[in-house]
Order: structure tokens, then C-alpha cells, then sequence
């Protein structure tokens, strides 16, 4: 069976909705996600880049993010025919390991543990196909990479993207088992 | 550069010394890592199996357990020539996690936190080498697997078996880069 890796954070979670909305609260600013379009906040922000990070290693960040649209009907559909990894560099933020392992649990409940993988640098992950929202874990993948539309990836060219979880879906269906 | 896989428990870190003393204090028993030649200790004691595993599960089970002899100053040496990944089975115990990362982070500081991974399956590892006392983690691995010598793979065959890191040292030395 062909393996298929998935990133969490911008492809399973959703990461900017709940980092964008603390940082406004926080800092009285009023930043919305069509101001992250090719972008990030802390490049947005770049005085507050160290409260931005701060925010994320904040304990249960990880926790309560929403679920994208579509991602839990996809991947269980997936998960017939290919198996599915979840490949998340957990490493930057040590405080995120119970958080992500607990959400993947309730969440993607029909995955089992023994597919999660906390990593950092994603070369040293062997699948087929790599779902990800950073281009730059698709150096030294060995398998293919699907760019996963986020609104920081906006303008990056040079890779396959799929714009939302329907588009991986029929990027599947021409897929060759 | 060619990457090494390398398992944590009974490899980088002694695993099986703690666990025992551990248990012996607990249920007044005198079990010796002789004892374990072969075998584990929820096979030699199978009524108090769950007893075994509550230890492990304990919070900070992992973060002062010895270092194996020679595996730091190996370690080192093999990472001017080979990148060097910490690939540690830790999706059974998620209590482990902060106690392995904050273990490497102060025995192996010369490896970067981007070269951890905690998984489960090792299948999904892409390495040329893959450093383990565990020989169905070679189930699916692409590169070659190295059998760490623990107590309870004594009897184990079919595998290149490393007795020590000193072991490892040599066989790195007439390996093609």
C-alpha cells in the first residue's frame, strides 16, 4: 500500500484562525486572514516577532485548533486505499507534543497513534506523497509533494497544489495504486 | 550524505536498568538483567504486566535514565560524516515525550532538536541505516538494519547484530559513503 504523509498545522488544523485572533486580542490589533495573503504575521509585525512565537509555546495552543474543512471525510476516505501518516515538526515547539497527540486522538480518532510522527526536518520521512502547506519540507522528500493552499503559500509556484481537501480527493482518484 | 536512524531504549539510553530496579523495589522481587537474557519482564512476570507498563508510564520514567556506554563519543564521531536521526518509538508512552526530549537535548546537545523523531510504525523512516534493539522495526524499513544487542534480543538471528557501540564504530568504518 502506498504510503501518503500529512502535515497538521494549515492542512488538518487550523492554525492562523486561532494564532491571528489572540494577537488581535492581545495586542489591540485588528490583522484579519486576508492580511496574511503571501505573507506572515511576523513579518507583518516583525517588533512583536517574539510574543507571536510566544503565543504558539503557550501550553494547549494545539489543543482546541478547528479542524479544516473537509480534511476528516477526506482522509478517512483515503485511508482505504493508501496508508496515512501524520508527519508534524512538532520540534520547534516542545510544548505542543500533548496538545497535537490529544487532538489528533479525538479528532482523526479512525488514525492510529502509531502513525503520528513528531519530527523536524521532513526528509527523513519515506512516503509516496507528502500533503504540506511549507514548500521547503518538500526538499530531500522522496516521494511527491502536494502543496497545500495556506495564506502565507500564496504566491509560491513551482509544485502541485491542491486548494483545498475536495481538490486532494480528486487528485487521488487519477492516482495509480 | 548517507542518514542514520538511531532508536533511543536499550541503544542511546538504558532502559532496562531503571526499569528493573524500579520494579524489584516496588514488588520486592531480585530479578538481574541476567534474568532478562532472552526474554522481558512482563513475560517472566505476566500477572503483574500492567504493573511493568504503569512504570513506564510514569511521568519523567525517561528523563534520567543512564547512557549507554559509548554512544555519545561514537554518536559524535559518526555525524562528521553521516546525518545523524534520533528515531524513537514514544506514540506507545506519551508521557515520554518531555522526558526523551529534554534526555537528548542534554546527552546529545551536538545532535539538532530538527533530527528528533517520535513515531511509532518505523516503517515510515527514510534512512540508509536504522541502529535498533527492536528487529521488527526492520519490517518495511528501506536501508539496512544494525541489531543492537539488548537482553531481550539475545536469540534473535537473521539480522547484522552490533554488540556495542564500539561495534558500530567498526562497521561504519568499512562503509562506503
Amino acid at each position: 500500500m502506498k504510503k501518503i504523509a500529512i502535515d497538521m498545522d494549515e492542512v488538518m488544523a487550523d492554525f492562523s484562525s486561532k494564532h491571528l485572533r489572540l494577537f488581535n486580542q492581545r495586542f489591540q490589533d485588528t490583522l484579519t486572514i486576508e492580511d496574511l495573503q503571501g505573507t506572515r504575521l511576523r513579518q507583518l509585525r516583525p517588533h512583536l516577532a517574539n510574543e507571536i512565537t510566544a503565543i504558539i509555546d503557550e501550553d494547549n495552543f494545539f489543543r482546541d485548533l478547528d479542524v479544516v474543512e473537509g480534511s476528516q471525510e477526506v482522509i478517512r476516505e483515503l485511508s482505504k486505499d493508501y496508508e496515512i501518516y501524520i508527519t508534524t515538526a512538532a520540534m520547534e515547539h516542545p510544548t505542543s507534543f500533548h496538545g497535537k497527540y490529544e487532538w489528533l486522538c479525538e479528532h482523526f480518532s479512525f488514525i492510529s497513534p502509531m502513525n503520528y510522527v513528531f519530527c523536524g526536518d521532513k526528509s527523513i520521512i519515506n512516503a509516496d506523497y507528502l500533503i504540506d502547506d511549507n514548500a521547503r519540507n518538500f526538499a530531500g522528500f522522496r516521494g511527491q509533494g502536494l502543496l497545500f493552499t495556506a495564506p502565507h503559500n500564496r504566491d509560491v509556484t513551482g509544485y502541485t497544489r491542491v486548494n483545498n481537501w475536495y481538490e486532494v480527493l480528486e487528485f487521488f482518484k487519477n492516482d495509480i495504486r
